[in-house]
């Protein structure tokens, strides 16, 4: 079975394996197509012999910026899919759990949060989120790449409505350098939403990233960091913690939401708070005004409530 | 692309797509394989324009039973998956997390167990769990089809183990038709561990059924049932709550665990109490004597603790 013989089938373009890559469907020595026709495949080193796939209904953008492949189609049943260097960022439809989580588990944790720092996150779905807080006076976000602002702004309006608040100052360029010139002191909260340690994001999870953040907060102020799955990579979350521990001396937490086109289905999240006022990411003290968001007709919120938080806090104690 | 060149790349056997399934991988009118080569790919109307795919190794059985078709398969990566009419039931992997869940959010909310019936179950998995509760005195299970228990006991000694404590009567039958014979008010807990509400087991989702479980439960006695993905089945979920809240006079709650072989990665249970004494899953009161299963030598928890088991009990109050 030669490749253009599955090729054929579909106009969706064949992803290209990384190197390394065991796509599970090589056919006489060849490299054949691993995407089921007019389906979406994600298939990675990362989460080996698994996929999941998305039935596509049209790709409406390609783009190759100076750091990834950038990707957006119409899904059958998803809505709307980003897709960065073949990694699925974000789904209309379950896009809400992972924004509500990252950002109102360390922003409900504190009281009176003002000054905000968004690394990544170029879509603005966590900007959208960080805005239903009233304190926020200042929300910081940096962004390594454009493309993924300027795409989103065009295809993901109710997830880019983030960049339309006043608060909003956006600064395109490295989240490593743009902490480390970062005044001392001067956040309350840190939101990393980055993409999977390998490849362009793998600086923002070591430790000296981790203690340029430390530095950039207030005393007692919080950091919330994507933090992979606890099925997938059990070790890496393990370093992560540990790395997190040696730097932050308030509390040092893991939580993890559902998100069901992640791999796995599920997504972790490093909670820690810097020395200074205690900080209790199990008991949240700042609720969400939601009367407040409702009179500005912001988004509803759609997964995160206080209860459901507490919930899914959970300490690393079980040993999968 | 004929169907003979993708079928001829693998010796997997092509799921038979149900009536009505979009495979979404027909091409020139005809119906071809939705597997990716080598690759077994879950498909159904019940998660449209989705599939999760496994790598496989070896295709260790297939039969057809009086009721379904039954396979094992050895995957690259979940190690070996039982699949029943090409859903995946459980892999060695992360079965832990649905069977650990199913059955001790139940019976850690309750003191002193000594009566279970487990409808369904027929893997033995969630008998291994029941074990380990130390006050249970005897365990009925009741399991429509013989050919999952040989299976079971053949390809998953780590999960059939449960059917080794002596205090378990396999029962193998119609489960709606035990529970309608059923002494009243025996059990102290009924744990509905079923396939899917399209099928064989849609009887099981239903008021008469639940009617049945609450006769043969004693006052405060709990339930346990499966009960699908917020993230796909909201409205049969609605369903099965209404149902509940008519039948169980005590407490009516809805939780949830990850897995991530189920499709969104996520599986739901309803947790019911009859009327009698207060029950309340969220503050379980009778912990697993871990010792105690230590010094049987039992097969570790791997998933449940205390402090998880009350994270994973969500209020249903997201709007999904």
């Amino acid at each position: 079975m030669a490749q253009q013989n599955l090729t054929a089938a579909t106009d969706f373009p064949v992803k290209k394996p990384r190197e390394g890559d065991d796509n599970g469907a090589t056919n006489g020595g060849g490299t054949i197509s691993s995407v089921i026709p007019g389906w979406f495949s994600e298939i990675s080193t990362m989460w080996p012999g698994e996929a999941h796939s998305l039935k596509v209904e049209k790709i409406l953008f390609q783009g190759k910026s100076d750091y990834q492949d950038v990707m957006v189609f119409q899904s059958a049943t998803y809505g709307k899919v980003l897709v960065l260097d073949g990694v699925i960022q974000l789904t209309e439809r379950d896009e809400c759990s992972y924004q509500e989580m990252i950002t109102h588990l360390p922003l409900c944790s504190i009281p009176n949060p003002k000054k905000v720092l968004v690394i990544g996150g170029g879509d603005g779905g966590v900007l959208r989120e960080v805005a239903r807080h009233s304190s926020v006076e200042h929300i910081d976000i940096c962004e390594i790449d454009k493309m993924v602002v300027d795409v989103s702004k065009e295809h993901f309006p109710d997830v880019a409505v983030g960049y339309e608040d006043p608060r909003v100052t956006l600064h395109i360029g490295d989240g490593v350098a743009f902490l480390k010139a970062a005044q001392e002191g001067i956040y309350d909260a840190v939101i990393v939403d980055s993409s999977d340690p390998i490849g362009p994001a793998q600086e923002l999870f070591e430790k000296p990233f981790f203690e340029s953040v430390a530095k950039a907060l207030r005393p007692g102020g919080v950091m919330c960091t994507q933090a992979e799955s606890i099925w997938l990579h059990m070790h890496i979350i393990e370093g992560i913690v540990e790395n997190c521990r040696q730097v932050f001396k308030g509390s040092v937490n893991y939580a993890w939401t559902t998100v069901p086109t992640y791999p796995s289905g599920v997504i972790g999240f490093m909670l820690c708070s810097t020395e200074g006022p205690e900080v209790d990411f199990k008991n949240p003290i700042n609720p969400i005004d939601v009367k407040e968001n409702q009179k500005k007709s912001t988004i509803p919120l759609k997964f995160y409530n206080q209860e459901l938080a507490l919930q899914l806090i959970a300490a690393l104690k079980h040993n999968i």
